[in-house]
């Protein structure tokens, strides 16, 4: 191969699109050394041409037509940085059709669609790269793909979303509402004024099913993460956690027993000395356990401008050393054990429980009653004074199945002397 | 190519050697699907032929002479987990000529061959894979290389030494004195009877040249680590350093600034709320700074049988995809940056220092006198009563030029009022 110039099309130029057309210039000289081949942005896809960009780029480079790129026989790679499903879907799967290689971020896209877009990938001799699509400049993907080949992982917990995180950590060390945290996180950039897809956990779900597809070489999507968001957290619950040596954090858990998944995002208590609990901030980690090497931790920027697109770059220089080698297309392994989806049988967990019942005498008996007839043991149950008449209850269980703890739950809201579940979390403790 | 099998020669059955056994035997289906080839293990290089082993292989499978393996034809590929300079040096360089791929285990002879051997390798168009020399089963080399290759990396801090890291989490969380730890880490397998290479920082020292070549695309090498090791740590430091918001740590630093390099191995104190103050015991953890990606933290098991193991079987299955792919030796990057060590004038840096003196009127005054001439100034200085007519002094400086704290140091030890220097320690803050 005697080409000496690779030729981009970057499709949008929002805050990745920016921090990768800086990398790639300021590191012509390394990507040259690294690969042997300079890479050029040949045209980039933008929605409005006049809009001013905190990135200088001339002006021809800029277009709003997509077919500039995907016909440009001249481009070699697209980087699709836009985000969502449509158009990007379109856009992704027609440079694939071309014959282009294709480096993304898009979690959204390859949470719902990977399996497809791999599989027409390697159909055709194309890459398909998406490290930035977890855990920003963290090299996750990479390192459940190629160092771990070895090995069977058999669960991944992550902290996969820096909004979330952030809000959290607020709440744990400085006492705030969610609400307030949230404001801040807002007025600091962490948060979108519209929240939703960060907080109520729909994000991180993403990057899980991105993540279990890869850890456990099976098809999941989105549509198979149990999710719950923080909206619900409060300063109460991360009181009660600490004095239990608990943090409340969002994690995400995919797990894998005798062939059988389950993969989850919900706000979980986890043990104070666990190295995930010293997470803080917009911070990042994804915990990896692994039959042979045992733990292992992965933390960095889970987003921003310059680690996203340091990710991005990385997969670019890959493309370009594969390219150089001729066997694009080649490493991608398609999910190949089926998918097997744990029942609430299946899943077992630990949980804490604050309740606001009367104070009655029985009251507990009644209660560990209904925990006895599910087979759900405790670990420890507190019962503290409210308010007049009206006693808190706190309760850890034992691991117990998903169904069992739901159906207590149910029973327990049913009983009339309690007034009021206040909250429940999944308890990930025991290392 | 049609090949359908991957004969491996492997060199040495101790601890990583049978976990590379075992993890090929137990893995071998998923091995099949991720690569396409089955891979054997055809020939073990051991030393007694009679010596009971922990795992279990075919007799014949196992020889004393190394050219059973090295001219063997159909061998493509020798493991090397013996260990040491030679005779690995030798049997490494002998199967690269003969056109066989090498993957080791082997710290000492990377971070001073290093550079020869994979030159060699490059110029055969085999490859030397070396994965688990640092950190065990934490894949740190594969991030370096690839996926931080856009990136600049400027900073790497590293616990990368098990042995030492077990004794100071000993001597930190118990009260242990070092003799102390070191006897239970003896006891518990941490340490080798003869502790020399972990406790004085040398193997350490190894590891950081190692990171050092990735990282900053120099040819460092074991000589050019300044070291030291643990053995003059107390506890009273430990108290010391816990008191001022401090964890003591042995860490390894490799910094670049304006291609100036510096790399050292030394018991450092660093603020107790770092995400390296938490990795505790034998594990081990990379911190790697980028211009782009920022801060970013590799945490895993550092050592142990089938950790490092998966680290050399993930090497093997590159290895065996490049063979597939037919590039074999092309990915290897030869360090392009010239190598400049700083000098002690360039190195700069925080201190901690604790020493006794007499109890005397104007002791301070002196002291202070000598560091405002050396342009040192104090971040914090304590003076405690510590016996009759004795004071214990605790300063910690702001950063200065090693050269004037050694400066500083000197005249200090000189002064006749200053009974003893207790204890000196580099500072790493201010994150």
């Amino acid at each position: 191969m005697e080409k000496k110039r690779v030729k981009v099309g970057l499709m949008g130029l929002g805050t990745v699109g920016s921090g990768v057309v800086r990398l790639i210039e300021g590191h012509q000289e390394d990507l040259v050394k690294q690969t042997g081949m300079a890479v050029e942005i040949a045209k980039i896809l933008v929605r409005d041409l006049e809009k001013p960009r905190s990135v200088s780029v001339l002006p021809e480079l800029l277009t709003n037509r997509p077919e500039d790129l995907l016909d440009d026989p001249e481009i070699d790679v697209i980087v699709e940085v836009i985000g969502g499903i449509e158009p990007a879907r379109q856009y992704v799967l027609e440079a694939i059709r071309k014959g282009k290689h294709v480096v993304t971020a898009n979690k959204d896209l390859l949470s719902i669609h990977g399996a497809e877009l791999l599989s027409e990938a390697a159909g055709r001799g194309c890459d398909l790269y998406y490290e930035a699509s977890v855990g920003g400049g963290i090299p996750i993907l990479r390192a459940l793909a190629d160092s771990f080949s070895s090995d069977r992982i058999t669960k991944m917990m992550g902290i996969v979303n820096g909004t979330t995180n952030y809000i959290l950590t607020k709440m744990s060390q400085h006492g705030m509402a969610y609400e307030q945290a949230l404001a801040e996180a807002q007025e600091k950039g962490f948060a979108e004024a519209d929240p939703t897809a960060d907080v109520e956990g729909l994000d991180a779900a993403r990057k899980m099913a991105i993540l279990g597809t890869l850890g456990f070489h099976m098809n999941l999507v989105f549509d198979d993460v149990r999710v719950r968001g923080i909206t619900q957290v409060t300063r109460e619950d991360m009181n009660y956690a600490r004095q239990l040596g608990y943090t409340i954090k969002l994690l995400g858990i995919a797990q894998l027993d005798d062939d059988l998944v389950e993969i989850s995002v919900e706000p979980t208590m986890i043990p104070s000395n666990h190295p995930l609990a010293a997470v803080n901030d917009e911070f990042n980690a994804i915990y990896v356990y692994g039959r042979a090497v045992g733990e292992t931790m992965f933390y960095g920027p889970g987003a921003g401008e310059l680690p996203t697109a340091t990710a991005v770059v990385a997969d670019l220089v890959t493309v370009v050393k594969n390219m150089k080698l001729g066997v694009n297309g080649r490493s991608i392994v398609a999910p190949y054990r089926p998918k097997r989806l744990k029942t609430d049988e299946q899943i077992e967990m630990k949980i804490f429980l604050r309740l606001i019942a009367e104070d009655k005498a029985g009251v507990l008996a009644r209660m560990t009653q209904i925990l006895a007839r599910h087979d759900v043991s405790l670990e420890r149950i507190l019962q503290l004074p409210y308010d007049k008449d009206v006693s808190e209850i706190v309760v850890v269980t034992h691991t117990a199945p998903k169904k069992a703890l739901d159906a207590v739950m149910g029973e327990l809201e049913a009983l009339e002397v309690i007034r009021e579940i206040r909250s429940r979390y999944r308890v990930e403790g025991g290392f």
